[in-house]
């Protein structure tokens, strides 16, 4: 009998991704990806339907912080709203999470359904965005596009924090994309 | 042999729009599609390779309206440059065209296959807009982020100017959103 593995799902998430470095998406199975994280591949259909799934595990997290975000953010426009959960994303994606994120993006640009599913799951995100700024009173239209604005300042941070040598946090950067999006929808600026 | 058929794309395009409303997507074949356009189904198949296709005939061309309007746009910040390829793309969707996006849209929100498909196709706008900016000098996060934006701008208006009982143009819708975009900035919003 298979029993309940603690940390499995992260143990098998932190296989997956070295075989796929090692060994790329395609080349690389489920069987062997359970060996590498000394499981069965039993134990990894607990846990995933196929290798895909392990690349958007904690999905549900990661939605969470930017929906707890707005959801606690301090009054203010759509879009400060967005930024304070913007910030609290920041501080979910620590400096010790960099590497992983970098090999996780690696593997989803070497193949255009991984993309398709990481642009669809950005997509629910910032329609999840928009509803919990509809909830908090803010009309439809500000909601639509301070979320899709958001998210878009989000990517290009995230981004820029896992390129090859920078050294700021993922805060810092969505700080400096936050001041971008801010100019341009400024005329006078 | 078959031979070349003017306007048969747009014929079977209406047809499925048609036999879709009627009787679901799922429940369309490409055969009934072919016969209320009174057409063969070989045909159907000289321009589609499925029933899907023909709800993303034009594409390119939809597309283009939005490259056009940022390759001829006046000089500006990212977002002005952006804000004039929409009132591009209003003169494209013309009123005579509100009916048949009204339709399509009533296909695609009955199926989350077609949603996905949709939302892919408006990110690789999004994406083909920033390479225009950036074409344009304009630098690489502010390209994002202004095609971006400007195309949930584009989605929001898109939406209004196909609800039921709207009479104004897109262009009018598109203007209220930019207006909308602008003022997330505004501390009263």
């Amino acid at each position: 009998m298979a029993r309940w593995q603690p940390g499995a799902p992260e143990r098998l998430q932190a296989a997956a991704l070295k075989r796929f470095a090692e060994q790329g998406y395609d080349g690389t199975t489920v069987a062997e990806i359970a060996a590498t994280a000394g499981l069965t591949e039993r134990t990894f259909f607990r846990y995933f339907a196929d290798k895909r799934e392990v690349l958007f595990y904690g999905r549900e997290a990661f939605e969470r912080v930017f929906i707890d975000g707005i959801e606690k953010a301090e009054d203010g426009n759509a879009l400060s709203i967005v930024a304070q959960a913007l910030l609290r994303a920041g501080d979910f994606f620590g400096d010790d999470r960099r590497e992983r994120s970098r090999a996780r993006q690696a593997v989803i640009a070497s193949d255009p359904s991984l993309q398709e599913r990481e642009l669809l799951k950005l997509s629910a995100l910032a329609e999840s965005m928009a509803g919990a700024l509809r909830a908090r009173g803010i009309n439809a239209t500000a909601a639509t596009l301070a979320a899709e604005s958001g998210v878009a300042a989000f990517r290009v941070a995230f981004t820029s924090w896992i390129a090859d040598g920078e050294r700021r946090s993922l805060a810092e950067c969505q700080e400096e994309a936050l001041v971008e999006l801010r100019a341009l929808l400024d005329p006078a600026s």
